[in-house]
């Protein structure tokens, strides 16, 4: 199943992408944070919503926001995931690279929230190193604390992309990153969340990232350093997860700022992420001051 | 004012500390979120029950939860802002102290939060390094970005103690400070927030924080290195802050790990973390494992 939210003559709601069409499921839940909180009994409602619909209202008509526009808390982040990634990141100020221990966990303000479509606003009085990290993002579904390895995907609502839209200046200087991650829309989210049971292998997908139609990140998540179990693991280590939770797995290589010379977004550029068996975000920059 | 969450026969509200007693406000909004979601109106409502209230529940008949339980999001925190606390960290690493040329900001999770007496858990598979860190947390009242330093006092809301307890092995360990952070009731707050027309000098404020009845940490508000207006336009910069977001903006010297030899928490332990002119947390440490 493919959940979004979405706005159609100026109504929000969740619904489910069939094809061309959205089954809407205002009935079952107000929002994607409702569905998930029922969890089981939800998505059983779901597609019995979806094998009684007629037909739905057409993609083109409506406006996608982020699945989860309003999350319960901050996004949780992996930094440093991708043994390339860790290799460009240290490369890049001229250090040898040294694989992190334990994951590099970070978070991201939830107004930094957006839509698959939505503009990433650029204002250089605040940043002029706007970066690029094509992420799959987990949906967790259940509440859980301690969860082992063996029993963490169970705990798996679905999966997203996700662009870490990152302000390198602001990052490296502030030393701890989440500032520099924390910028209104430089997490752009969606199209929609693909449900745990359509995607058995979340280890086994390309992701890629294109500036302009110019591909800058193409990679394989089965390339990260901590799986999603060891990672759900590590941070359910006396904290609770809680459903609506999102974790963004980390990037691979590719990034701007690694790249010689640097490089960095900039007003008018087209940023697309996508994963194989999600979907493609695809979010202009926009001049914001 | 004085404004608490509070539990009374298994019924939970906000109200307003009269002396010993609490004045319910529950006709005016559930929660204290709501309540800060009103604005001026919703504190004279407030001034206006309490103005009418014959009397009130008696407090020693509550349990005080944290004034805000349940935050929007993650609580936002300084990370080495009072200069003596910076020489004392990086002293305990054999290295020369540098002030920071940023504010330096991290995340607590939102299920780290815990009330005024609450327990702190101790799991010793988690971790064995849970150290003590008092800090004067700023409420946010109203949504803004890009917020001047000289406005910047008109965007709090009020004031709250909060102890940001960390556990130092996995804030080490994972360099980015989110998770050694973000335990389950690492985050006691209260017992109330102290509206902001009532606390117009927040630079001078003594904190202290004793642990079994010794004094740790002694310290002043007019030692942070970035202050109160100079956070929020910094954090502001680029990032909606929203109403009832809090700030924990740092903790001054006498932190655990930094002594010779080194000291931790313990179960048995009690905490006590106190700011002049708000009030006092007193949390027990629990074994939990």
């Amino acid at each position: 199943m493919r959940l979004v939210t979405f706005v159609h003559h100026g109504r929000t709601a969740i619904g489910a992408v069939i094809e061309e069409h959205i089954i809407d499921l205002g009935h079952i839940a107000p929002d994607m944070l409702t569905l998930i909180e029922k969890g089981v009994s939800g998505l059983a409602q779901v597609r019995t919503a979806v094998a009684a619909a007629p037909t739905g209202i057409p993609l083109h008509e409506t406006t996608l926001l982020a699945p989860i526009p309003t999350p319960r808390r901050n996004i949780m982040c992996l930094g440093l995931n991708y043994a390339e990634h860790v290799k460009e990141s240290y490369g890049a100020r001229g250090q040898q690279a040294k694989l992190p221990d334990v994951p590099i966990i970070f978070t991201k303000a939830t107004t930094a929230v957006s839509g698959p479509t939505a503009p990433i606003p650029y204002d250089q009085t605040i940043t002029t190193e706007l970066d690029w990290e094509v992420e799959l993002a987990v949906i967790i579904g259940q509440a859980g604390k301690n969860i082992g390895p063996h029993e963490a995907m169970n705990f798996i609502f679905g999966y997203t992309v996700l662009n870490d839209i990152s302000a390198r200046d602001l990052q490296m200087r502030g030393k701890q990153y989440f500032k520099g991650k924390s910028l209104d829309g430089t997490c752009p989210m969606g199209p929609w969340i693909v449900t745990a049971d359509e995607l058995p292998q979340p280890h086994n997908l390309r992701l890629t990232c294109r500036v302009n139609g110019v591909t800058k990140q193409d990679s394989r998540t089965e390339f990260m350093i901590f799986n999603i179990p060891l990672t759900i693991a590590y941070l359910s280590g006396g904290m609770s997860l809680l459903p609506g939770d999102i974790i963004a797995t980390g990037t691979p290589d590719g990034v701007g700022f690694a790249r010689t010379p640097p490089e960095f977004l900039q007003p008018g550029d087209v940023l697309e992420s996508e994963i194989e068996g999600i979907g493609t975000l695809r979010n202009p920059v926009i001049g914001d001051r």
